[in-house]
């Protein structure tokens, strides 16, 4: 899974157990031993850097986060910024999407926020999709009955394949937005890819969608 | 229904039963006898002026089509154009999209194109959109199963709560484009609406979408 070895990033991330969730399938169906309370956990999968998170848990204090994201590289700057916010609802895990079914039971996650996903615009690469339909298995196995996925990304590509295949799955589609930024949605909260790529001029799509 | 009286339009409609289907609830069950063969007949709710309908006809000499609109003022250009291509599969129906139970059996329409329907914009008149739910019903009623709606736009709000309504009433999404005139999307016939639209640089956005 590990593409390159960087010592110094595992020794970091194995260094603040507080923010990183060092042995997640120890918690599975008893997540309330981690965050030390029962409030609800959402979850960002491809956190990279961590604004997104981060700026949730404090705007949401009743809420848990964790960020899950593949990349020591990229993770070891999402825990920095959690070190400095220091806050007590928001955590990291270093793993893959593909594994999530390992570390929840259906129910202990409340809801999956996708952010800019990898879009493989090759349609040769659509199994590698965050909204592929094998992913979209692995949420529903760990939400609970109607449990919601919501997606922003500035890819065009993406976001009309991610409608296609959620409506295959034949999730309900709650919330759609063309052009997030030019329309009355309030509170967004600004991921690193998202400021990068409004900056540019790229229109942000939204969607929320439930599984039924 | 006709809140102007233009008896001039009424007498052009009746002056071409070639073209303008005089009785159409007499054709309920028995299309075949109006077009004097089985093809398939693909409709369009608001066809407006009828360059959509009539191009269509052209290009596709199999399929039957019949262009559905409530304007008698706006109707009476699209029997022009039809006059002038002088084809034998397309027609026009001076009718209101609401009443097309009393026109069609289920299965006597294997399409429904919906091209820039009027957007009502306000929250209060969604239920005047041609994609709202009751409309959707209607659809339902004259298509066979697994039928099809295909619908352009260049109105975002329009697009955004078509493809909720859509996804609430359980339709599968099987073609989503996000701005049709700069995708691969081959063979697009262009409508007034959109022809002036896309001419001021707005995106158009198109789906299909089947009952299932
Ligand atoms: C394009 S970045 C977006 C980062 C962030 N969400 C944002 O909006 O700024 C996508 C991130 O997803 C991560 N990622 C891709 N596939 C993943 C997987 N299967 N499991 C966990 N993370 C993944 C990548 O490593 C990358 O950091
Ligand atoms: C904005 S125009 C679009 C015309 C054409 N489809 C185009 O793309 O150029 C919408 C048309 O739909 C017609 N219309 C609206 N509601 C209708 C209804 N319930 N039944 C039939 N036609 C309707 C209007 O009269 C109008 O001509």
């Amino acid at each position: 899974m590990r593409l390159r070895n960087k010592p110094w990033a595992e020794e970091k991330l194995a260094a603040y157990p507080q923010y990183v969730i060092q042995q997640p399938e120890s918690h599975k169906g008893k997540w309330r031993e981690a965050f030390g309370n029962d409030h609800p956990i959402y979850i960002e999968v491809g956190t990279g850097k961590g604004r997104f998170i981060t700026e949730m848990a404090m705007v949401n204090p009743d809420i848990n986060f964790i960020g899950i994201e593949l990349a020591k590289s990229v993770i070891v700057s999402a825990l920095d910024r959690l070190i400095e916010a220091d806050l007590p609802n928001v955590k990291l895990m270093n793993e893959n999407a593909n594994d999530l079914r390992n570390f929840f039971a259906k129910g202990d996650v409340a809801r999956v926020y996708l952010n800019f996903s990898d879009p493989w615009p090759k349609t040769r690469h659509e199994k590698r999709r965050l909204t592929y339909e094998t992913f979209l298995q692995v949420y529903e196995d760990i939400l609970p009955e109607k449990g919601e996925i919501h997606f922003k990304t500035d890819n065009q590509g993406l976001f009309e394949s991610s409608l296609m295949s959620l409506s295959r799955y034949g999730m309900l589609l709650k919330f759609v937005s063309l052009d997030l930024h030019n329309s009355d949605f309030e509170g967004n909260i600004m991921t690193e890819y998202e400021e990068r790529f409004s900056r540019k001029g790229n229109r942000i799509y939204r969607l929320e969608a439930q599984f039924r």
